[in-house]
């Protein structure tokens, strides 16, 4: 599927606000951002008007909405100017091969994302994960860190690394990528990983079955030294902006607010109604510039999701046919995989995006949730995400916006905040629906997805359709 | 099994010291007190000199060596004065049956064992628990809250609790116990909970499979008012000291540290030695009087663990024999129940200690595990209780030490401190292996447990077979 949507996404905003104290507001954990209202939508010029350019250039200030957990933001791409000599150092290293995904970690942990993690987890960091949730820094603080970031091996690889206390890591297409250092071996538990994490051992989680199962029954933890900045030459590298592109990005644009929203899905007008109308709030609050980052998860995803291509065209239309204001929003990949893992998971959503610069998370209905795997309920609650979320250990610098759930409203023609005392007007249109309606070709109520971008799914399922039909023929 | 040994197992010490400022101590969550000694063993007169009678009247201090949990030492059970008004308030509410286990934890929780829990855990208080093992406390401080305490309830009493706010708890033996206020009823997500606790699902958990699998889908949650003690009249409730008077045995003692080891076994000359090390090393790092709490679970426990009667009798035998110095030991028995959920449950058996008053726990390998039910493996790997332990937050102010292993030297004719360098002298004794000792009559290597203490176990296990050759007589 070809790229058709371009870099001016990523757009300067027009209107400054000339103070940048932020508006008291309590420390809560939680805001209720829960009474209804419509969409607030702004039109304005996507030129920097001369005013906004002075501006700019007198007001620079340092991204200081949010300071990155440990403090700094940890940069593991090797400096330029010591490439070569890192380069021929891992050729005499043993070489530990890397599968899709753990590329997608390192690339992941070598911007900072996972602050102040600094390599693959050695079984300390593991161990406080896995049971708290959290780790422990230097200060005596804690940081969130819900997910374990590890790398396993083979007891073949375990064997060929003896006692060296360095190897190099070798990306699925040979390339060496990347210097483990002062490495950890220690035992892969993968049921007590799986349970913790998922909170179930059920066969048929996604992530389990592509990077855990099949997996080596060792870990190795170590720090990184990454040789060049990960790239995936996919056409989109250009929309994976660090942690530290972000915060410059919202120091540029002067936000005094960052709302970011994560996604796995293409917008619907549900989304847009939930992000326009955070904004809107936001500014009631007495923000003069909040930025919503847009912030479509790039990594792994489970084979019936929608891939990252055709959402990030899906998403391009959806601003380009004004549903969510260019100028206020900005479009970025976030690289890492997804696990799936429901509450667990979405505090590292939400930790990832502090280091990122966004001060503001929303938290919609079932987040990183899914069917349970072998019977028919939801794998989680659908209300424990956010219940979560607003508890973790390390995210209280964060503030939580949880929202209502939004649904087809039948009477407005529009999607809106579902209202329990009117719950038949109300429509519920299930990714599976979704899905349906763009294979079958028939058209969702209007007012459900803006057209263009409604017009990039049904191409999407169609060219799957035909994909199955050759598939099909050749089997036969 | 009848009652053989006597309360004055609780005896005062003759011996004060009289400055009580604690030596300077690192407060690195982990002492490693590892090296190889021969156990100390001190006899001393157990009557009380009127020198010391003269110094406990002039030097009574507050126990002050570390502070309960949440600050304050939770009491729930209701003044006498209110007693009278509270059953008759309880007889008009919705009576809601407790289980054995059930009626375990409102003692544990009435008498401030799990600090500042103030009753059985509402969704916010089970939803930390469950993911990080802590709890939030209103100064924005953290405790530490392993295991969910929780109450389970089946659709018919949810039904009939309806919409009220406070309901009556009711003991298995049809009396009423305890008023529940406030309540919360939530799902009781099962598999979650034992996923996220054991680390595993697998069929055969004990604790699962008496407390949860056959418990109601619904968990209710609220302020406890206990309306009198929880007595068991077995001959023990002596031996069942509360925290509140561990820590005024403790002020009474003169204590200036409190090492509490916790078990639910027989104790052999292994945890002797453990025992006597740790007093010697608290002597050696400038402590005058550290006291011994051997604090045996009282609760559930599986069915092939010994009982806590014929424990109890074991335990007393020991101090007879002077395998442990009763002057400087107190016994009492701790009343939760066992999860044998590994490095989960060990921060609880920590935690509560603290609220007890002790401010240094022994941690051995393999804390609270037990063998994979469907596996042939341990469940937990030995060492991430005591790595978890040293990590957990809300402990950082317990001095966890990690002690090694210690089993039978062939050589010495003794229970010692293994030595991976001489590992063909040593012998390690399981519990599996000592009840068939036992069953057998076939004794142990000398100096594997005191001949008093050995004594019951063979009659225990004499009287089991008893039982057993009586049940088959029946049976055939």
């Amino acid at each position: 599927m070809s790229l058709t949507f371009k870099p001016q996404m990523i757009t300067p905003i027009s209107h400054f606000n000339k103070t940048h104290k932020n508006p008291s507001i309590s420390t809560t954990p939680i805001y209720h951002f829960n009474q209804l209202t419509t969409p607030h939508i702004v039109f304005r010029s996507r030129k920097m008007t001369p005013h906004a350019k002075k501006m700019t250039s007198r007001m620079m200030i340092k991204s200081s909405l949010i300071e990155p957990d440990g403090g700094l933001l940890v940069n593991l791409v090797v400096p330029e100017d010591q490439r070569g000599v890192k380069v021929a150092e891992a050729e005499g290293m043993v070489k530990v091969g890397l599968k899709k995904i753990d590329l997608e970690w390192v690339h992941v942990v070598s911007e900072g994302w996972a602050s102040p993690l600094k390599g693959f987890m050695r079984e300390d960091e593991y161990l406080q994960s896995l049971h708290f949730n959290s780790m422990r820094v230097g200060d005596g603080g804690v940081v969130n860190m819900s997910l374990p970031i590890v790398l396993a091996i083979d007891d073949e690889c375990k064997e060929r690394i003896g006692g060296d206390s360095d190897v190099a890591l070798v990306g699925p297409d040979g390339t060496t990528v990347a210097i483990l250092r002062s490495i950890e071996i220690y035992k892969h538990n993968k049921e007590e990983r799986i349970a913790r994490t998922w909170g179930t051992i059920a066969p048929g989680l996604p992530y389990v079955e592509e990077a855990i199962t099949p997996a080596g029954d060792w870990l190795i933890g170590g720090d990184l030294e990454v040789l060049s900045p990960i790239k995936y030459n996919d056409g989109l590298d250009n929309y994976r902006l660090s942690p530290k592109q972000l915060r410059e990005e919202f120091d540029r644009r002067q936000a005094d607010a960052v709302f970011a929203f994560q996604l796995r899905n293409p917008v619907h007008n549900g989304h847009a109604l939930l992000m326009n109308d955070t904004r809107k709030r936001l500014l009631d609050l007495g923000y003069k510039n909040p930025i919503l980052l847009l912030h479509p998860l790039g990594g792994y995803t489970k084979a019936d999701d929608v891939p990252l291509d055709v959402r990030m065209e899906q998403h391009s239309k959806v601003l380009e046919d004004g549903v969510l204001d260019p100028e206020t929003t900005i479009v970025s990949i976030f690289p890492s995989p997804m696990h799936y893992a429901g509450p667990t998971e979405v505090q590292w959503h939400a930790k990832a995006r502090i280091n990122a610069g966004a001060n503001f998370y929303i938290v919609g209905r079932d987040p990183a949730g899914m069917g349970h795997p072998t019977e028919k309920r939801d794998l989680y609650d659908p209300d424990h995400g956010k219940k979560v979320l607003s508890m973790a250990p390390g995210l209280e610098k964060l503030n939580i916006l949880p929202f209502r759930v939004a649904a087809y409203d039948t009477v407005a023609k529009q999607m809106a905040f579902f209202d329990p005392s009117r719950a038949k007007d109300f429509l519920f249109i299930s990714g599976t629906k979704m899905r349906t309606f763009a294979r079958t070709g028939e058209s969702p109520p209007n007012g459900f997805m803006c057209p263009g971008g409604w017009d990039v799914l049904v191409k999407y399922y169609a060219s799957l359709q035909t994909e199955e039909a050759k598939s099909v023929a050749v089997s036969t």
